[in-house]
């Protein structure tokens, strides 16, 4: 059996968080990654906490299971060797800002010519087109800028940043998406072609509903706390220990949910009969809801909605998350063994397909250049003396 | 120029969000997608607000350029229709509880076997193996469930859910990236194979260094506002008028900034010198910055801190982001004609390809049914008589 990327090469010029995420998932498909890094501290990312060690499990956690080389791309040594890296990959990605690669006679107009079959993959802040294109980015920018900020949290709070670093995440797998199109693509045409995803774009591609809220009434969306904006009751609701959420998606459910909070003449309020007059009334609705949940535990909420059939869940903290039965049945925290750090437990690859074998395991993170004679070597020739004397050039 | 997925038919047997929003992506990236709706009220979420004259713009932002066949599988005769139907299709997406299709006998063993080609891909809660497999699911339910409303928000305040529907629209990426792998993978193969992919191990999946902060310390991470976990300053702060947020994401940007706030001697202060140091010093960083931040507007700060070189963006409501000028330039606001709501915009497609033209337009979303005739006459050669009895036998 083999993976679907299996004997893909992708040169991996990216940093931090965007770009290595992206590539991480192009690994667990079964694609070779060759990690670009530059010989005097690598990827930025090392050098982010938390620490185990001195090993930054930031980078750990999304560079397992690639190779590094080390490439100075100001030399010209150093361009030389990565047009040649460039001529045996599939895929290059990078996370430069807009115009990086292009300065050091590296675009994708200038790789394009040495090889036609190059899918050239640029993840950026704000994108290669447009009056800022060349501004500096990071996740937070992508977030506040992006809308997501302005209806994540609650009204009368200070502004709420999602929790993970949502704009690099989207914008790694918009950009996975596209180079797998891109290599199917290829298939047909022989050709491979640039693939331009921003994190500014891609939070704009996420708000789905948001952007029809607004013109629904004009009014832009407010944050709404843990409520949905149209399904009712859809929230967490606080039970006599900690919160917990359940979530009514229809009317069949509304009439279930009614019983089983010993509640059943609610059901004949026709002031809640549909989801739509549910969501008006929702303040009516949860001064009836709230005093209700806090009799009980939210252990025992959950018992009682569970055998309802009413969609239900406990708020899981990350410890309980990397315990969670259903989660460990899915392979989904899976493991690195790690020279300094020791055995760090990670998240497993979400898309399961019946040709990518599941493993508890992932490979080893890389040392900055410790595949260059690997590849270096073996896929062009230098020899070890080579290696040296381009070492003391500071080329590697 | 073909765009990368021309050619390839998608039958579309999802509902709501997460595999809606997923052959969304699969059509702008250029295959026709065949949505089969229950013949009474079809899609769900075509019940789902806000309305513009009865049209549900939730359905319609992600339904758009779709085609809508209406079929009831629960009869044998639309079963022998769908299995037709597959034969000429490449991908099936759906949303089922998991055991849904399989008792319809349209299950992934069945349908293998009468087309071998074909990319089978279940989008679902939980995943169709392990012990929670079949519990309903919403987003909701996977935000809380998969940690992230546990990092999200405020210490002190109730638990914060993410402003849009994470779990479903990361399930769907996931599996978007899977299908185009095995599209791929089908070239070299011949064989499709089956993606089955859950909005639990999704939202696991995207915890990314949440997972290693808890295995640092042993501490379950919490929410932290709008700061940043590991770089510092890197939050939203108060103007005299509103929050916006920069971005000091390593020491040289630092020591631009001290020099652009008016405090070069803060550059000085050695417990702020590092990353790392500024990061455990947030508190006392903090009550240095807060007051000098309140003498200046927002957009006052933000032209300091562009002339400076700081990253910085203001907090963008749903209103500003449709007009702002990058989202605009990038083509991610785009609009569909309908027939009831009229001119709706919607987001556009931020996987920028070289192969993908971009067009300020989306085709109009389906009605139930529109596209019988095309696809029963054309595809499967039905007669408009047959349709007819069809019709009267509620099997389409």
């Amino acid at each position: 059996m083999s993976k679907p990327l299996d004997g893909i090469k992708v040169l991996d010029l990216t940093r931090v968080l965007a770009g290595p995420y992206c590539t991480m998932i192009l690994s667990d498909l079964g694609a070779e990654i060759i990690k670009v890094e530059i010989p005097s501290g690598g990827d930025d990312s090392r050098a982010f906490g938390p620490f185990i060690n001195s090993r930054s499990l930031y980078f750990l956690s999304i560079n397992r299971a690639k190779k590094s080389v080390s490439l100075n791309l100001k030399t010209s040594k150093g361009k030389e060797i990565l047009r040649e890296l460039v001529k045996r990959c599939d895929i290059l990605v990078e996370n430069y800002r807009p115009g990086t690669m292009e300065k050091l006679g590296l675009g994708y107009n200038d790789l394009v010519k040495i090889n036609p079959r190059l899918i050239y993959a640029a993840s950026t802040g704000f994108g290669h087109t447009g009056p800022d294109s060349l501004k500096p980015a990071y996740d937070i920018l992508a977030q506040a800028r992006g809308g997501i900020m302005s209806i994540t949290g609650y009204p009368e709070a200070a502004p709420t940043r999602v929790g993970m670093s949502l704009g690099d995440i989207t914008a790694s797998l918009f950009t996975a998406i596209g180079i797998n199109a891109a290599l199917y693509q290829r298939e047909k045409t022989g050709l491979g072609q640039k693939i331009d995803v921003s994190m500014l774009d891609s939070q704009v591609a996420i708000l789905e509903n948001a952007l029809v809220r607004y013109q629904s009434d004009g009014e832009s969306p407010q944050p709404l706390g843990n409520r949905h904006p149209t399904i009712a009751p859809f929230q967490a609701y606080k039970a006599s220990d900690k919160y917990f959420v359940i979530a009514v998606g229809n009317d069949n459910l509304w009439k279930s949910f009614c019983t089983a909070i010993g509640n059943p003449e609610l059901f004949d309020d026709l002031s809640f009969r549909t989801n739509r007059l549910r969501t008006d009334n929702i303040g009516t609705l949860n001064s009836i809801l709230e005093p209700a949940f806090a009799a009980k535990t939210a252990a025992e909420w959950l018992q009682i909605m569970e055998k309802a059939g009413i969609p239900c869940a406990p708020i899981n903290d990350i410890e309980a998350v990397m315990n969670d039965p259903q989660v460990l049945s899915r392979n989904m925290i899976v493991e690195v063994e790690d020279s300094m750090a020791g055995t760090v437990n990670i998240a497993g690859n979400p898309i399961k397909m019946t040709n990518v074998p599941e493993s508890s395991m992932r490979d080893k993170v890389p040392e900055i250049g410790e595949h260059n004679s690997e590849i270096y070597n073996g896929w062009l020739g230098f020899s070890e003396a080579e290696l040296v004397e381009l070492k003391a050039q500071e080329v590697i």
